[in-house]
């Protein structure tokens, strides 16, 4: 966890705190399910909830588990503390430490994916509000870096929009994916508790119980998690490669909103720098190096070995905090992003009506030309105004083979931008719904 | 592709002669569509399809290539060749390249997703079938490499199951995924060309229209498919670890199908080595490989750059055929396994009864023991089994302070191995539904 | 191995006619030795020269294969067919498979490794020239895709070539490293045959003996390899990306050579794209790709598993071959890379002056007024080019303040070009020694 | 960084009080070398040493940094209140905040790769004491898992040794790749500041200047850094793998030290599992995991974007912390590893002799039997042994084919342990050097 890449909500979920007190609460819920079997006694399974408020003291802990070197023990022997030992003698009878460590994560994970589904809401609400707002503001479309035909900026939010939506969907499978508990005991067999308990836990927990589980809940389910954030912190880098090609010096059109008093450069006073964007493409390698390691931990030798862990330890926290954290900050690069309209004008127009070459293609092909000569007189004039700074259109109008097929006004009408913009609202429809109903 | 690791079906789908011949299908549908705007004259859209049946030559589409230095240019070329220069100059009207390539790819994935789909459902009814089989074949256990609990070769055989099932449901929405075409043009705004012509190329082609493309269908549609691919590697190398544990010369509990002639080993011809399960270890790394460099691809310059083309040349074919044969192989492994269930309870009875020692410090505990004490008994009596070769049974039956607890019925009622497996059967109607029915 | 993006020679290294020969000369080399040992009779090591010139029939040795489903047994059994299976009985005697396996992956890894050295002459020796002839062409140096300070295209190749140059003696490091070779029989304890044997066998083929080995090779030498591959890949994209930024259309400073004829897009004659260089992007990740199967690899249980094999089939020829394309690709771009200084100039003048800010900053500072001064003084006058369009001199000599510290003359030196040119041929000699002797 | 898997000392490298300790340093060794050139006067130069043994509040600058949003200047600002705003005025001229935070960030590199070499020594000293400990404790080799020939405990070791001495020499050599240092200016031309100030500041620092920078030190040295860490982590892997196979019930060569009241298991206390090396297992993933990061960060935007900056905020501090961390558990599980020479001797003898089947197969090969005929003769009794857990030996003897080429004393000799390790010595000496004197 890098700490400026971090947000407290997230942070928070990681913490020891959070996780003794889902263990607390994982042991309190089985206790219960243990005395509706008739398995324990009503009252032990009721003294625990005695703990319902205690902050579980994390030294105190820690203190224990150097002795003990296992850290459910260690929680355990604490808890007894707080309830008195002869009430917590039935407390995780019949259960595995792994019992509460995997419904523990999962936990974690699913509590993380929602703040996640909110973060990425918010990025969705921020595009849909640029896309409507650029909907017919005019840009260049490129392929390959080189000026292509018109687009909109609306239309780059609008896909933009629809990739984190894709993006959400897969997030909420994510989510579900790991949206299960176990309490199946030693390996998996639940020899020593019932598996009512560990529907009991895993319903008072918002989980599904996991069907069949070993020791421990099966990791091809988080290596689909860390796959999921992975894929969306591409789609974040993609957003942010786009910004910061925008606000290249030659480009600009647009930039990341610069607050008053910031500074670009120590040594640059005049430069804005597209700083988070460029973070942002960092952050992104950051969330995507967690899906391999994920996805090594999926084979563990027979009903479990623990290789696993120490990588959750790591990815679990990290990549969770750093995408929050990516994702807030494209939302507020998106809402905040300073577009130049203008500047998209001049850009397109940088060689004059050159990027029409293709209407201009097909008209002439449509007009009776064959492709080949077609692409050759396009070809022809094209290459003045690339070479010698021409305008394309007026070539056109002086080239006789093109004059031969095209009258003068059906090769003005040709550097028409409405003609490339007619289908915006369609895309639109598509990708918000009828009236940006979605 | 790696000729030995790959099977004609998939190797089909990504030759040179599909490919032209999806891209031929996608022209003449686009040309249908176009006649039916009135865009171009039906008879040159009908006379596209005289070349239906036509095994378009790869190499000499290759020869043009070589000139044009652009494939689907050559590809054009060449059509006209069978269906006059004069006919076919309406095809491709309005279209720009990646409209044919994204297409086609995308067909492409669908048909190798179908192709992987089927193939799990090999593995799958393997997985059933070897489960019911072994559904009470009682082996031991194992976390950390040792001994735990008593468990069921069959539970062994429905967690792969239920983990592959998942991977199947993975794989369906993956194909989903990528289950899109798009015939929007030079920057995806449909200038040139009208939104029904994508329909209804789609619709022909098995695909829905990308909602907004740019030149191109957005890659992270891809990364999720390939993400995906990388998850279910990683459960077959998680079913070819536990074979390969099980094959050990000390486990011996079940060993790959050895045909009678084949020799394991030049020089030790006692060998009976794993080397499907390696194999397939090795080829899930293979397939992993190709989730990061698809995450890669995610983010294209503006409306297109063309950096992910040579990664898809590689990793599309590689990868599912890889993924494809891997997934046979281990079918074929799976129904063939052979299984020693004598060996397995040979093994389960190394220790003499100290794998129950989790079932006598559960009724210590019951017996009104405290924990700390039962946990001391029981330590201090699986001791002498595990230094000194003693029968844990009989140790505690010896054990003054054991016994104070428990009567002798009550110690050797703890030694009963259907204690463990009560549950199989609850668990299996979890993964399998009741009666097998899933 | 994808066709398009192969170069013969590579591609041969790794035929299985290549294979078999080296198979051949390391069983014949074995023969010599163990005939100078006295372990086998002279006459038989003198024998297997006769096939000395034969091309080992691939189809037969599969046929054999087939059958026998181990491929060292399918090719003695062939060579028995030359030599005579009377003459042939001590081939192979004392060794095992993978002492002819892993000793010819050896071979075949260094002399693709004398061809990629090869290639990166190639690409030094360009990136060299081209720094020499631009070593004073004057363009902006960008950071975070902004104006910066002025710098030489001459030191943008001349960067270049100390990465490559850096990645040359790394790529002859991680030659060295896999420079060895192992007939070390079954568990390389030498059992069944002398150490001498194998000394005599790496002498001949150019490999030191590996010091110890079990049944294989130890694969952390071939991870660091492929490693050491993926860095190169980096740089080469490193390049690739610089390229490709200044071949965008508002930045054209440089185009990859288009050669007369070469179509750059069906739908837009104008354009020309990078796509030389984005290929390259793409063919980084394929190389790269390698690196984590190349590690995963390592871990071996005991003694050897096979699970390296496969993956080794994969990345050992994609990965050499794919470098091998790009290093040429590379090598080809940058020899013809069409370079517009006018082009350079005209963007550095964009806006005027700004770029002098720094050394503005600087000289009010060193003329007596404190940082936090300089720079407000610098930051009013730049935010009027920026958003005004003024000439930045021309300010500067109007604002009361600066000149107070800084006279008219003063001001104009800091607008000199040759003041950040002055060290070009210090750092020239830095990378390319004094007179470009390196 | 995960605070159970670090070690104090390599984390105080990362700490902030650290990074500003040494950005103090390089502004305060720059100001004396922009004394001696004149630059600024001798008496700022000396004012900067008054700071010489603050220690630097944290606090204090990152607050000054949520104003000016811009880290370097922050801290510039902080020292001024320490030496006087006048007297620090000169301090940082003509330099960009990349040189100092990327200078800075090579001095922690190589510090950490100092500490990280010192873990490998005790690695490497710990390998080789147990190597010769049991040089001459006879295990079976495996490969594919299954009984191979005999080999020694000693060979392991000393395999892992060669291995991790290799490690070591890559870390050397990664060390010097990042042991450079940059004061170049925006640009890396020097433009506002002399060569010299950087030659000084790094001979300070135990740098070499670096010969060509842009902003940045180019980024393939960290690649080449992080690659080889992520190799040498594989390595461990190797190492982890070896002893929980050898740890596993039905194995059982070895354990993990165990220390008295150390508890396996909160459920089963006759288990001692391999927890440290399950955990190195994992560990070896996460340092693995930055390996590709750090290679998506070598292509910077033309002279610098700052998208590694974040990644290197994750991967420089946890990548060493945790390398560091996993060498010492490594070097401590080796050190006092359990090693059960009686049951190695038990599980050799399991299949009686069939390990030895490589022997008789060459000796009947010798004898003048026909390779093919040697083969089926073995490969005969061996399956009696296999199958009917007949005495490998005692078959033999009893075939009359084998007994007309081999006389019963003959068949004796080939099952002499002494034969298998009649090599080690060689082998020892080549690892270690004669007497072991590397």
């Amino acid at each position: 966890m890098i700490p400026r890449y971090s947000r407290p909500e997230m942070v928070a979920i990681w913490s020891p705190e959070t996780k003794f007190k889902i263990w607390y609460e994982i042991e309190a819920h089985a206790c219960d399910a243990q005395a509706d079997l008739g398995v324990i006694p009503r009252e032990n399974a009721e003294a625990v909830w005695k703990a319902r408020d205690v902050e579980f003291d994390v030294a105190r802990i820690d203190e224990i588990e150097s002795v003990t070197k296992h850290d459910v023990i260690a929680f355990l022997t604490h808890l007894a503390e707080h309830i008195g030992s002869e009430q917590a003698r039935f407390v995780h009878q019949g259960m595995t430490s792994s019992d509460v460590l995997d419904t523990t994560l999962n936990v974690q994970l699913v509590r993380a994916a929602d703040i996640l589904l909110a973060d990425m809401d918010r990025v969705l609400a921020a595009l849909k509000k640029r896309a409507y707002e650029h909907k017919d503001t005019v840009r260049i479309g490129r392929s390959h870096g080189i000026h292509a035909e018109p687009t909109t900026m609306g239309l780059t939010f609008a896909r933009f929009y629809a990739e984190m939506d894709r993006g959400r969907t897969r997030l909420q499978a994510a989510r579900e994916e790991v949206a299960t508990g176990a309490i199946s005991g030693a390996v998996g067999t639940f020899a020593n508790i019932d598996p009512a308990v560990e529907e009991h836990v895993c319903a008072k927990l918002g989980l599904r119980p996991e069907p069949i589980s070993t020791q421990v809940i099966p990791r091809d389910r988080h290596a689909m998690f860390f796959a999921t954030l992975g894929v969306i912190a591409s789609s974040i880098e993609n957003i942010a490669i786009e910004i910061r090609h925008m606000q290249r010096t030659e480009v600009l059109e647009a930039e990341e909103f610069f607050s008053p008093g910031q500074k670009g450069s120590s040594a640059m006073p005049h430069k804005r720098n597209p700083v988070l964007t460029e973070n942002l493409t960092g952050l992104a390698r950051l969330v995507r190096m967690a899906v391999v390691p994920a996805m090594e931990n999926v084979a563990l030798w027979h009903e479990r070995d623990i290789s696993h862990s120490s990588v959750e330890r790591g990815i679990g926290p990290d990549t969770t905090i750093t995408l929050d954290f990516a994702l807030n900050r494209l939302a507020g690069v998106i809402e905040k992003l300073v577009v130049y309209p203008e500047n998209m004008l001049r850009n397109m127009n940088k060689f004059k009506g050159l990027v029409m070459s293709q209407r201009v293609l097909l008209a002439l092909t449509q007009a009776g030309v064959s492709r080949e000569d077609a692409y050759r007189l396009v070809q022809r004039n094209a290459m003045k105004v690339w070479e010698q700074g021409a305008d394309f259109k007026t070539e056109l109008l002086g080239d006789a083979e093109v004059t031969a097929a095209l009258s003068p006004a059906e090769i003005e009408e040709k550097f028409d931008l409405g003609y490339h913009t007619k289908h915006v609202d369609t895309i639109f429809a598509r990708v918000f719904g009828e009236n940006g109903a979605h």
